[in-house]
């Protein structure tokens, strides 16, 4: 079963990397870009078959290693 | 209108930070745990209200800055 964690910095949050990549976008061209914000998608295969459990393991590693709980949220998206 | 463009190495392509989170999980007692890819997510705030035409300039954005096409994927998501 595959689940996706996504990492973002909270909001409030500065956010240089989101910034730089708005400022590139504009210096490219693209015109009607607002805040752009980056992150990290992290893609695990888990051999867990319920989706309800491959979740709350996803979101356990979300806790203890993905994400800093101080500066980034998380959410998990299993696949089915 | 928001746009979600996720980058991810293509497969094939070695992932070194996916592999040293898989390491890192199972360091910590995470059982069960395949393969784990890493990549990028890029949220963006973009004035174009019609759908097609914001996917479209994601799309852009992609190809020209966001992702290396030697290397890297990339998927648009439009929230409506």
């Amino acid at each position: 079963m595959k689940a996706i964690v996504t990492v973002m910095l909270k909001h409030g949050v500065l956010d240089p990397q989101g910034k730089a990549i708005g400022h590139a976008l504009q210096n490219l061209g693209f015109e009607g870009v607002g805040e752009v914000r980056a992150g990290k998608v992290i893609e695990l295969d888990l051999a867990e078959h319920d989706p309800a459990r491959a979740r709350a393991q996803a979101e356990e590693m979300a806790r203890k290693l993905l994400a800093n709980a101080v500066i980034e949220g998380y959410r998990v998206e299993v696949l089915t």
